[in-house]
């Protein structure tokens, strides 16, 4: 999506995805609902499909059967032969590229919001790939003036076509990863909030079809650096858990010197960088079994500029 | 245990168990370390065997691989013929049973603890079958008093023969339900306040052993009435969520009148019941394939008899 830097025309045809990861509620239970009764996610200029991305892990309660669907959308596995034994997500991966995309096409969806919980306190963090992504930073920008709590930006890069995440599949995309929420539970509280910042996205782009233009503004974002895995024995074992000093202070200034883990035996680990950082998925279950206990985030200031007022059509 | 009292004589064997459900953390991390270092666990006056209860389920970071190891303890399960294919479950009930029973037997041990975490806001919850059981209540009133924050009595009764718990295995036995914590996350202030509350316990039983008399109290205790499900479709899909007003108020009163649930539709549902309950186990994640979005329970207070020294060694 870095080589398309903006929106030009119209936007069509909208997807909203829950269950991406099967036991992340909020997503799962919201699109089951549209399913049922979609009046919610009408709107004058554009078509909205919900769609539940991964219903075997949904079904199980589980985050994914074989393997992770957000990590299924590389170029080599939308383009690996696929037999009837390859993996569930794999061929989950390629029929949903078939419906939404293909990716990089003309064909694709014009906007993806992929729903997401962590159990992370990261409030309602908004993801995107890049704060070059100029459209997409509008709609943060504009969910942030108009919901309410913070909603920070989480940049996670441009992958190229070695980009597993499902939003890759349309021209643009969005994600939101809600938390503090339990996997395999939901809260009404969570759950309304997202509901609340899907609405308003769709809002946005409601009223970007309708003609409107956006001014120009300086926005922060947080731009991942590299992720730091928990203190493990030489077989994999922890040593320890996130400090409590630590826990819960997702975009907080962790400064070197800072404790960032407690072994079990009572010693202390201290954050050894040379400069202050801004953790993100600080203790988020499914990042165990990837050896992130957080995510080093850079804190960032961006001028965006003005979004232009689409063209009435497509070409 | 209900038709044992009270402890006469001076207890021997303690165990500690952990990971009876696998993505419960705090014990199996606790249990984990206490293998490689059980110099915290020692007393001068009995031995404690910490013991991780579910290995596979532990391996895999999940609550039970077959069937919940803490619904397995039944007679029916415990005397049912073995073969290769018994449940994984089932034939880690019967080794429990043997390594730390059989159960009702004079070879039981003596006390049991057993770690459990929840996703409901509980606090530090200590499970007992009945306030009959003198021992266990004196040792509950020790551990209020002696470590910080609440922590609420929860008695499940007396289910004899039927009763499927691994507590039942031992001559007594003590459950703690420490949350909220996320299941496949370990925080470290809930580790923390675990680890206190079993130093707490385990110094009770040694000053008992070592003579002391605890005189009569009255305490407060949560007995369950029932357990009520969520609101649910023909088809068994959820319709809606824990009331915002409910959630997060384990242990608090929940009157005629009050919210209960909020369903995606947008409507509440109200408490019916005819008299003031005290809710537990909220929107715990594990209970809602068993159909419990929470338990009924009545506050009651029971008048504790003196706990007498005990006489100097086993008959």
């Amino acid at each position: 999506m870095c080589s398309t830097p903006s929106v030009r025309h119209q936007l069509d045809r909208v997807a909203v995805m829950g269950g991406t990861h099967g036991n992340e509620l909020s997503g799962v239970y919201l699109v089951k609902h549209w399913l049922q009764d979609p009046s919610e996610l009408q709107r004058a200029t554009f078509t909205t499909t919900p769609f539940l991305a991964n219903p075997k892990a949904t079904k199980r309660c589980v985050r994914y059967v074989s393997q992770d669907l957000n990590r299924s959308f590389t170029r080599a596995l939308l383009t690996s032969k696929g037999t009837e034994d390859s993996l569930y997500e794999v061929r989950q991966a390629k029929k949903i590229n078939q419906l939404f995309g293909p990716r990089g096409s003309a064909d694709a969806f014009d906007f993806i919001f992929d729903l997401h919980n962590t159990t992370s306190n990261m409030a309602a963090c908004l993801l995107s790939d890049s704060e070059e992504n100029v459209f997409t930073m509008h709609m943060c920008h504009y969910i942030q003036k108009n919901t309410q709590g913070p909603c920070p930006i989480y940049l996670y890069g441009c992958p190229g076509p070695e980009n597993p995440f499902l939003l890759s599949v349309g021209k643009n995309g969005l994600g939101m990863e809600l938390g503090p929420q339990p996997h395999g539970v939901l809260r009404a509280d969570v759950l309304s909030h997202m509901r609340a910042l899907v609405a308003c996205g769709l809002d946005f782009i409601d009223l970007f079809n309708q003609g409107a233009s956006f001014p120009a503004f300086d926005i922060v974002a947080y731009r991942v650096i590299e992720t730091v895995d928990f203190p493990r024995s030489p077989g994999g074992e922890l040593l320890g858990s996130v400090h409590p000093q630590l826990q819960d202070k997702d975009f907080c200034p962790l400064k070197p010197g800072d404790p960032i883990f407690q072994l079990f035996s009572g010693k202390e680990i201290f954050y050894e960088g040379d400069a202050t950082i801004y953790p993100a998925f600080i203790n988020e279950a499914a990042y165990y079994e990837k050896g992130a206990a957080f995510h080093k985030m850079k804190k960032c200031t961006f001028s965006i500029p003005p979004l232009q007022a689409p063209s009435a059509s497509a070409p």
